[in-house]
């Protein structure tokens, strides 16, 4: 099947700065299509402190669970990540794979087995041959450079139709500090699903338990917010690393009460939101973006489940792909999501359109506008639950015929 | 769009016996669409006692709130219901027409309001003209008749391609009785979603209170155990009445340990499975039949939130409809369904193939046997999580292109 490229690419990717002491490496390892850049080393020169979340399924790689372990540790010399299989349930073989690539990187990079982090993605439940990683790392070692962020990109991408970047430079507290940002989708690998993974550096000076809380506080409306088909990976992964390169005279971040805090925050923040919509707006066959806003609700944990209970339902889902302002579907959502609601308080819009009040459609509801906007590749929907101040948002893509021939054609 | 009738529809509808006092009327009211029945009206000649179960949606119709409100009394002489409008998400107006048609009834059947009751499928959130109705109730009160089974369930079709029947007798206790139900589907009505709707009537003498018990207990494995896409309506309801004319000698059965109960739970039982799955079938755009079962989940509530959370993957329903036995989507929706799992117990059969064991894929695996069996209509998927005895099964259909067509192209 031909793939088409998202409508949502961008024309000319982003230029992402150099990192002192970051340097890059990528190469074609074959792990499952010949002629692919489908391995990725970042080395960091000077041990870079880290921090991480990672996918809740009960199913998650050995990948994984060494990540999570080696973030007790804090410390990242060196990060390897290769698509084309995901090297998830695959059993006792698959931990032996895992270990293999960390123990030759470590060697490789002079580092502790728990300063070496590692992701897959691709096939579920097909054995990895290490070999073929572990002969290319010693020479990826020693000619990685600094830049390649796009080659980086490029060589985690699985079904992704387009390289996911993003870049922020910004004041931090009088010295200049860069964060760079690589991303893949949710998408799928035939005959396979794939993962979302994203990795982020900065030069900023930051302790790995401040960065940590700041991830965890950036990621819950950015990657934490975004839905393609409500399935999730067994090895999902994103990743900070830090390497204080930038620091002049400044001390390292150590507490939340440095004014520096909020500032990282707000910009890692942004960061990931512009990566986790390049995430969506690749969707497998997305053809809209769909921005779901509640407000009004009980709290926002139930403003957050009843835009996801919109922003997952089919129904929904269709009725944008097919430019329908569809209000009714999103009243059966609401209704649904088992939270607190009042029929008869709802409002709805379609971007600026309000389409349902008091229990009942909209009286000045003018249906041609509406048909226009809807014709449009953002779609905004905002719902007013009319109960508290509870809010969310998250963003979604449509549901079209593309998505169900990409996830099922290739055995038919 | 030209209708295609579902593979699975009945060759020949069952005749469903006559039930002594139970008269059914059809008709044409033009709710939507001309020369369409839509409109059904089962008399009840001597009161019946009634039980129901309704939608949990927050957004539920008004018709909903009439009958949850009239079970109190439970007593029925009277049920009317039409399709082509679900009179859901309309306001005051939508209120004042459920009492009208409610007022309407009860006046020509002499009984009271709360002996009336009321369900409507269709479009939602379009105020709906009771005249149409209300004109027509006197005559069909007096043409009703005892059979026509078949007329009342094609006259609450919306997209369902085929009507949905089926029937029980069996000794109760010393006399025989008899079941009778039918279904509507959860399809969609372009241009908005409808609604799943079962009525069964028997001839059995049983008080509400106690038909309310085994209808619950009933529903659970049944109804409450389909899914075709997660999606709920506004106004799902499954009703029974019992006319106590079978008796003979025998008692009302008015006890739980009366030993007749469980004799009619399981008759119902089986009744409401086999309309359970005529609605899955008739799923929009569906081709194959998905039976999921959990066996060793740590409690049968787990086990239906792992078999659930399979049931409605996406990734699993497409690769379905590609007829491709992809174990390792429905690992990725067991790890995701956010109850206790082991990746490393897990074993999981499609058929009567064993794919996957001990956290990888199965070494004895036959892709080729595999392969012909997923060109089956009905595919069995079963998961053993091994780490308990609860156990669920949930039966779903598959996410084909044509559901995607019906649900989004009609104003493409």
């Amino acid at each position: 099947m031909a793939v088409k490229i998202s409508l949502f690419s961008h024309k000319q990717p982003p230029e992402l700065p150099l990192l002192s002491g970051v340097r890059i490496a990528t190469a074609k390892a074959g792990i499952k299509y010949k002629d692919c850049t489908d391995l990725l080393l970042i080395v960091f020169d000077k041990p870079a402190n880290v921090a991480g979340v990672f996918t809740r399924s009960k199913c998650r790689s050995s990948a994984v669970d060494h990540c999570r372990a080696s973030l007790l540790h804090g410390i990242a010399r060196g990060l390897v990540v290769n698509s084309g299989n995901a090297n998830a349930f695959t059993g006792h073989k698959g931990k032996q794979t895992t270990n293999a690539i960390v123990h030759s990187a470590s060697s490789i990079l002079k580092a502790r087995e728990d300063e070496i982090f590692i992701a897959s993605t691709g096939v579920i439940g097909e054995p990895m041959d290490e070999a073929c990683i572990l002969n290319l790392l010693p020479d990826m070692a020693s000619t990685a450079e600094e830049g390649c962020w796009l080659e980086a990109a490029k060589a985690i991408m699985t079904t992704d139709t387009f390289p996911k970047l993003a870049t922020r430079q910004f004041d931090f507290g009088g010295e200049l500090v860069t964060i760079n940002g690589i991303a893949k989708g949710a998408g799928m690998i035939a005959p396979d699903m794939a993962t979302m993974l994203s990795f982020v550096v900065s030069d900023a000076a930051i302790s790995s338990d401040i960065l940590q809380m700041m991830l965890s506080e950036a990621v819950q409306e950015t990657f934490n917010s975004i839905t393609v088909d409500s399935d999730t990976s067994t090895s999902d992964t994103l990743m900070i690393f830090t390497t204080g390169k930038a620091k002049s005279c400044l001390p390292c971040l150590t507490s939340q009460s440095d004014p520096r805090y909020w500032i990282f925050v707000k910009h890692l923040r942004e960061l990931l939101h512009e990566l986790a919509l390049q995430v969506v707006c690749d969707g497998e066959g997305a053809r809209h973006l769909i921005e779901v806003s509640v407000i009004g609700a009980t709290t926002n944990s139930a403003a957050k489940t009843i835009a996801l209970s919109i922003a997952n339902s089919p129904l929904v889902k269709t009725a944008i792909a097919g430019e329908d302002a569809n209000w009714g579907r999103v009243v059966m959502a609401i209704g649904k999501a088992g939270v607190e609601a009042d029929r008869d308080r709802l409002k709805i819009w379609f971007g600026e359109h309000r389409l349902a009040v008091n229990g009942e459609r909209d009286p000045h509801y003018n249906e041609e506008a509406v048909s226009a906007y809807m014709k449009g590749q953002h779609i905004k929907i905002c719902v007013d639950i009319g109960l508290g101040s509870g809010k969310a948002t998250i963003w979604s893509c449509d549901l079209t015929k593309e998505y169900v021939a990409i996830n099922g054609d290739y055995r038919s």
